[in-house]
């Protein structure tokens, strides 16, 4: 009755982007199993979603393998890519309750080797915030907006830059915000147009998206 | 097994706003009565939510006795009260999709004596038409904003001017815009502080919450 | 990596409202870091759902600058504003439950300069404790109203006074009031012409929504 | 591949209720053949949801054996019993919409020789209608309330009478009333403790329980 | 800004329950304030909903005049009513796991004088159990049925005996059950003629529905 | 533009299990291409979701091919497989409206060249319907049960039989029904252990599960 | 009481993306009065979820002055843009029923200019169909993938193909599937990392975001 | 008031299946009730959702009795079956992550003597996996396939291999993946014919229903 894992190991070569690791909902055992392995093998591994409660009761022998963001809740685990000169990615966020996910969007696109740009707290109740970087933001190819309650930032940057736009609802707010479900469906159901959305709160899959976009533009 | 109608005839003086029909739950029958009746007793009626079809039912004596308005759905039964001669209420639309609900808040509003004033096709994904109003939506102490879809016009407006914001989420859009449940989850959840919201589709309501809002401060 | 803070300092003056900071959502680093930028800045600030473990774990020489509240998980930083003698705001609650939510209302009221008026516990399961207070209810221009589960309160009251009724639906109940869900939607669809409605448990959106009112009561 | 039909002839003697027949979810064959399996075995039977472009779609012959109410979509097919002599259940509606619930309750209860009292249109908003109402609603041991949009006719007759009260949230109203949820939701967490709940619209069901209880009273 | 508590007194006099005090939603402070002020003015109470851990935190003077149950998480405050002799109510339930509602309804009815008989643990998957028990239930005028997860027990009661049934659906169960809205809608939609509902886990509303129908039987 | 069909026609080597045609989600324009191209190919195939108003609107000499069933909705298109001898399945309903269910479950059995056995009619209300056919239905080694509204068939043949036990939730009801959601619940979160849950109203998926297991029976 | 149009005419230049003309939720006089206006002033538009219903009752003027296809419900109004050479997009189907939402897609990117490559029918239930496919879909920067009911597409092709992909979740399906929230949920839990979701049915969204994507692909 | 347990004794006789004992929604003194009597009796039991924190909380005496398996929050209590030889069964997850439930499977079998075959870690993000696996797979009469997020797997599978399909669906995942409600979802909407679904994270409900199928292998 035991179970083994089969990783992913080709995905990079297959799909631009390696295999990471969420560990919120694997089991202590099965964690270290996996990062054990990852050490034996010599691996570099991105690690997302290991909250400081899951990291504190790592062992240490495997703590100190990983480079951890508790902010982000994420790690990295062994060598880093070498990073990238330019920035390509503008990551902005609605307010400071956004940080931890646009933390998880940057620290993936590092572990990628991509740099990002960050454009902090720029909600639309006081819109010359967002206003007056309009004109840095529109130099990006790849624009990725987190917000959460009522999601307005993601329609007011749809409608002002050309660059792609990647909208990560975030679980921000309380009662009918119901944990980030009204800022999703606003990313989803918006008036400006060419919205694109991920999942609530992820930051890495906005980067992860991100990534495949920006392999066609440095290739091309 | 009859059944009887109680009109609330007192309401206007207890709360200085007078009942109106709501017609579209009604039975053609019931609708029949309640007309002849205030037909009768010479009661001066708003009649909303009398759609096209339903409207076309009724008897032609009844009919010729009202003021009809197909697109917001509105009736004005007997005579009518004098205009007031200034309009404190701003009305904002997102897209042409609102006016049907916009139409039915002014239509209300003129019904108790109170003038409007109509700022349409403002939505965010082109902000510079709001931006181009805002000076002029600052002189209203009422603001009714009437969006659908992602409803991201109630925040900007929000933050924008001083007067009293009431939301009405509309039932445009589809799929995640979820008949009006996401433009009212995104009223309910604004970071813009201090807005306010009425049901989906509630032209009237937001009327009538100006109308109480309205009293005050021509009273004082 | 590091984020920044955008505060939004002249909101007072566009819209009427200061910035005010929601706590809940904040890390402890972001909350402190927000914290000395307004002990260095000298600036007042209004704080809200800022509960207890979380006041607890502030540093010492930000707490003892902070007039705190348990009940309404509010917090006064830096130097109030003069009270204004007339109250113009009451304050209704369904029962004791909804204290804290009503609390944040005349917290955020009392930050701003506005004294409010307490009307505690007329639930209509007891119907006669609200009809008593109704002579004295219908000389407010502004009555916020809390109340969790059935949310009846909300029309009752609606039906009987002319002044602005601002629902707060709280999240008092269990079963089918989840979670304040079935109060909000009662505000929404209610039966009374004009309530206007906020945010679940949202004594703050209530407040902010008396301001944008006062000022055009106040100013007329 | 032929269907059967298996009727549950001793319900009556087992739980003192006849079967009904819920005729808007059959096929029109289906029903054809229920009925004149009826006709032969000459059975009463009550026919509920019975909407009028299906009653138009029988054949003459079952029609004319039909004592349809198109009101209540019910019709009784074959003799009726008896009818007692006292009213032992008031039927409260919070609005004329609520018309077409209400008496499907009230013929339910005729077809099993209940007579029943209407008290209609009491809806909050106009809160003296029900006060106006109190004394005479007192008296009687089973109170069903028909009331829709935000049902707050329920805890407001549940705190002044003390006989049995059966809810019937209708779906009367739109938006946030959501197709009679939200005062289902009401009637089911109301303040007024010991209010009793059947589905939306199913003045049937609440016809049904007030039997159940009826039976116990009148045989005590 | 202090609250105060307006208790309905005489509610008792008009619909024939006293009022009881839902404890889970209030502060620590207000429900200290609310048993002293009973002790003070000699008032019997019932509590509900006073989990073990607020129980413990109450003062040990306060404590001990508490007649505490743990698995219902009642207690009853000051002197008891005399006990009736005839047990009118049945109480039912599924599985093991839905004692702890069963309870509430049976500590409230004794609160109120009313014995009631327990039939534990007789879910439909072993149908045996609630066939052995028909021809008893068949005796009592009221059946009180707790279950959750599926809720198949509320119309296999209904289909078997002629008292009023009170459906409690219960919050047992796990992924699909949705925290008892599955066997709430199941009480809702039943096949079985008349079953009536209260809220999910509200042993409490059941039993106050038991008297108020009780009292028309002991009555008459 | 032009769309093409890529067929799975080796499904039936791989699974056991033809291809069928969902016909209501197609443009009658594809529908017929599809068809067309059957003929050509000479192919046999299932067709399912076939409401009349499009099997009314296809071309004659397409019609003239389907033996179409108007109850079920479905269409046997091409030379039929032989019927097998024993029945293994039975279906059951809960009552006459779950036929059109039921008869789609049969016809795809049928194709597939499987009889079936029909027990109806045989809801929980009037629990002497199936415990009549108890011992019969404890022969099958597969029992369909297809029941709307609160579903408490399910569990009652779940804990009676042991053969297999397919659920197949019904939209049959109304309000609390929530067009089959309740009964898909009550399937899936059953105290009878090990019932097996379709989508709502998918007769044919439990015929083709049944397949699934029948291959395994018969060839074993 | 007339209400006006505000073309965002500058859209094109700033965000690089034409207005477009949602034409479902507008009045017929609005529309009418929108394409009026466009001729007048020569404007070249995009028409989506302009429905066969409402096309039929444009004046003929206009209508012929619309290139309309059925299939998509949209309409080129005036002179096209000149097509690219090379198509960098594919637009990937899980089923026939599908074709409508793709085909918004392909007529959106083609009145921008853009061509795209269609791969039809490629559900996973038959997956050598995608498996087939693969070599030539990872030649694409964009894969655009719509599919309903489990769209199990989204991942496989995710898991497979290093290009940006877009899932465009569809209303095909019944039960469960509903309307395409399944699949819209599928899109943004996926396993597969970056995959980008727009609103259900919105071909058109996905289309828009597709061209900002190229934007920087053909630029750069 | 107290309260008795009813056990399903005869269960294996009449459906095959031994009653479990579900643990976590029991009060701790219930269940060491339920255990001592299954001690005194000398029953063997199977234990489901017995968590770490309430094994635990058992006495010594009742602990020493339980062979527990933390993973899958599983005990037996008393002595076990014999093993069969023959393993029919396979048990395939999409990751790591769903291992507790594939567990609570396979131990659940175990209890009843059958034996199962895991395939872990299959995920269709790498395709690679499960088609390396398809050979294997194809030779179990029964395939139970564990999967939360997406649950794309189920199609996959489905598509592929003709054995019964049992998937259960997992609360793996975050946001949109809602608890495992998407997983579920994709499960019954399936485009793969005839795939059957049990309760989220129901290992056990998917083993029982095995164990229906492979009595009629095993017998047949």
């Amino acid at each position: 009755m035991t179970n083994v894992v089969t990783p992913d190991l080709n995905r990079g070569d297959r799909i631009g982007i390696d295999e990471a690791v969420l560990c919120d909902s694997k089991s202590d055992a099965d964690l270290i199993y996996i990062l054990k392995d990852a050490i034996e093998g010599n691996h570099s591994l991105l690690l997302t979603r290991l909250f400081e409660t899951s990291f504190d009761k790592l062992p240490i022998d495997i703590k100190k393998n990983i480079d951890y963001d508790a902010v982000s809740a994420t790690g990295f685990f062994g060598p880093l890519k070498e990073l990238k000169e330019s920035s390509l990615v503008a990551i902005v966020t609605a307010g400071t309750s956004d940080n931890c996910v646009a933390r998880e969007a940057s620290r993936t696109l590092r572990h990628a080797g991509e740099p990002s740009t960050s454009f902090d707290d720029l909600g639309v109740a006081g819109l010359w915030r967002i206003l007056e970087k309009e004109p840095d933001l529109r130099t990006y190819p790849v624009v990725i907006v987190a917000a959460g309650m009522d999601g307005a930032l993601f329609g007011v940057v749809g409608g002002l830059v050309p660059g792609t736009i990647i909208a990560v609802p975030t679980s921000v707010g309380y009662g009918a915000a119901r944990n980030g479900e009204t800022a999703l469906a606003v990313a989803l159901s918006n008036c400006a147009p060419g919205i694109l959305t991920v999942n609530i709160d992820s930051g890495y899959g906005a980067a992860c998206a991100a990534l495949r976009i920006l392999r066609q533009i440095r290739d091309s």
